[in-house]
């Protein structure tokens, strides 16, 4: 990719309804894509190729983080992102290269140093953002610097900043109440995992003397540990001048990890969309994330995931409008209703652009399956999009 | 797969109708498949995924070996089985890892050295047997514990069992009447590739002693040279308690490779799905093993194996009232009646389960080629199993 890639003034959409894809509830039914009364959707896909996209690997459903990885075309096996990086780009903080961040939980330990509770009682998330402040002031650490950021609830995530970190380093969670804290031990013989590992273990014991009257919340548990993956950039790799509209703060990290430019998001769908208008003039690739349709999906809400689809569905005139040249519509994984989670199975996949093959008059898991593109590997999706905007030169004489 | 696979109480079954892939005997006609009267796998197909299984590679028509490691989830191509130790599998001979093994024929030497039969006139069975008996009490080799086991007929398979064996070993069969045997070669400059080669030598030199009053069974020819391939187990990879029924000794032999549990079989189609009724609540996963569609495939006998589909189809009602969460059913490579062999050809793949996305109303090459899987490679089978069973964990956060 690197070497066919060229610059030109052609434009590419990249529009992900996360969990897009569906199932029929009984055998002999629609999925949600396909009950969607989506008639711009429809249209579109009768003048586009149209395939199921395969996230990771036959049977496997993906998180957030590979599953977009395989969208902006890196190998989501190869390139692993550690829980606690997500959490660190999903509260925007702005992750290093060399930063290691780790998810923590508040937990209850009792009087015999066993853990009773693994997430506090559930603490309301106005004290769990009180209890990080208290974190993030008084750990001091040598040689580091320790940033302490809240999620939710009982949730937060910590980063260390400096020389020589390592996160091959195991959990500190024994993922069960009754037993003791687990020291934080490196997973490989290397010296830098076992300074991380150190410092772990010296931020966990410096936290629960800060937490010791904090009862239930009187310790922290630390687990997914991880560092930024130095990932080429679009610039590098596609020569492309990329911007992500996002909502939710993990997609903002995650588009930004690609090296794309975050723009300022309107207000809800509508929102995003007309962030894209104006912003169109100034950039040549857009990623645009759609969140509530995983939602309803893992809210099992068949008929409120079908709703979140039409309203995007409204939306295609206008983004047509802008006149992009090459627009694929998917999404990073499936989350049937009827699973009520993310799943295995394959994601409706639409490719617009004026060198498209039509298959098919609606834009629904079995189109989809019958599509010219049939079965394809999400990882393949942005060389498609280069190729359709025409930025691609010739491989070979 | 090792690090997502979790205990479930749900159970897989994975049913293999061998060679069941088929042509159409003109181009307007149907495949067996197709013109096979088969309601309950139609009516099945109506609730399931469906796809084109490729065994190995596109063009390659594989043996029962790598088309059973590919089902099982292993990669053919790097999981090489030689002949030998398939033979020795299918005697019931316990092989272990470091047991070198060898398909052997009895020939018929004339007197001038030459082999005049390459099958010893077809001895039948019984001599066979009784000729092996002789090899295996009289043959004693330095360093190695040598047993020879019948199997059919003129064929038998020699196991030596010591240590530095190695199976990079060229055949003694020449191949064709007329010229004299080979001596066994190593094909690769390495130690134990000499040993072993001297080895078989020695073996055939005894063997030719206690065989010369035995025209025209009076020598023997080797060839397929084989080591035992350390696969890790089901259980190993997916935490599964897998069991095997299988009527021949070659198919039960492969499940164990797999680390499978033998269940004794009932008789003929109707018996191995009766053992699998029997042995429902012991296991987790059953891999139920159907020869005669492979077999009459073989013999170019369209009706026959239509037949065969057929007596399987009635199978399937009591199959389905046992409940299992996810079921595949497919074959391990085609055997189109046309071409009286194995072939090439995508094989039908239909897998059941609550969270199937169906798209035709039969069980069939076309249907399957229109399915929502697409084209597959066979050593998906095993992932999307555990996906659809709902015993992987999500991949990544």
């Amino acid at each position: 990719m690197r070497e066919l890639s060229v610059k030109t003034d052609s434009k590419i959409v990249l529009l992900v309804l996360d969990g897009l894809g569906g199932l029929p509830l009984h055998p002999s039914g629609q999925t949600e894509l396909e009950a969607a009364d989506s008639p711009n959707l429809d249209s579109l896909a009768a003048r586009s190729d149209l395939g199921l996209s395969r996230p990771v690997a036959a049977g496997v459903s993906p998180g957030s983080g590979p599953g977009h990885l395989a969208l902006f075309g890196y190998n989501p096996l190869r390139h692993v992102v550690g829980p606690g990086v997500l959490s660190a780009l999903g509260v925007g903080f702005d992750l290093g290269e060399n930063d290691l961040a780790a998810r923590l939980n508040f937990a209850t330990l009792d009087e015999s140093g066993k853990i009773s509770d693994r997430r506090a009682g559930r603490i309301p998330s106005e004290k769990g953002a009180e209890l990080v402040e208290m974190l993030n002031e008084n750990i001091d650490l040598d040689d580091v610097i320790t940033f302490v950021r809240h999620e939710k609830e009982y949730r937060a995530v910590a980063i260390f900043r400096g020389e020589g970190l390592y996160d091959a380093l195991a959990d500190s969670d024994p993922q069960r109440v009754g037993l003791g804290p687990l020291p934080v031990k490196p997973t490989e013989d290397a010296p830098e995992a076992q300074r991380s590992a150190a410092l772990a273990n010296a931020f966990v014991e410096q936290a629960n003397e800060i937490l010791k009257d904090q009862h239930p919340a009187n310790t922290v548990l630390m687990r997914g540990f991880g560092m930024h993956p130095a990932l080429p950039s679009f610039e590098e790799i596609y020569e492309l001048d990329p911007a992500a509209i996002a909502s939710y703060p993990m997609y903002k990290g995650l588009a930004r990890l690609a090296g794309m430019e975050l723009l300022k998001e309107g207000e809800g769908i509508a929102g995003e969309f007309e962030t894209l208008r104006k912003n169109w003039d100034r950039h040549d690739f857009f990623f645009l994330h759609v969140k509530p349709t995983d939602a309803a999906g893992e809210d099992g809400d068949f008929e409120r995931k079908a709703g979140v689809i039409e309203e995007v569905d409204a939306e295609i005139p206008g983004l047509l409008d802008l006149g992009p040249d090459a627009l694929a519509i998917t999404g990073d994984h499936a989350t049937p209703a009827k699973l009520k989670s993310h799943s295995w199975h394959g994601v409706p996949f639409l490719l617009n652009s004026p060198y498209a093959l039509p298959t098919a008059e609606s834009f629904g898991e079995r189109a989809c399956a019958g599509g010219s593109l049939g079965e394809l590997s999400a990882e393949e999706i942005m060389g498609l999009l280069m190729g359709h905007a025409l930025k691609l030169n010739r491989y070979g004489a």
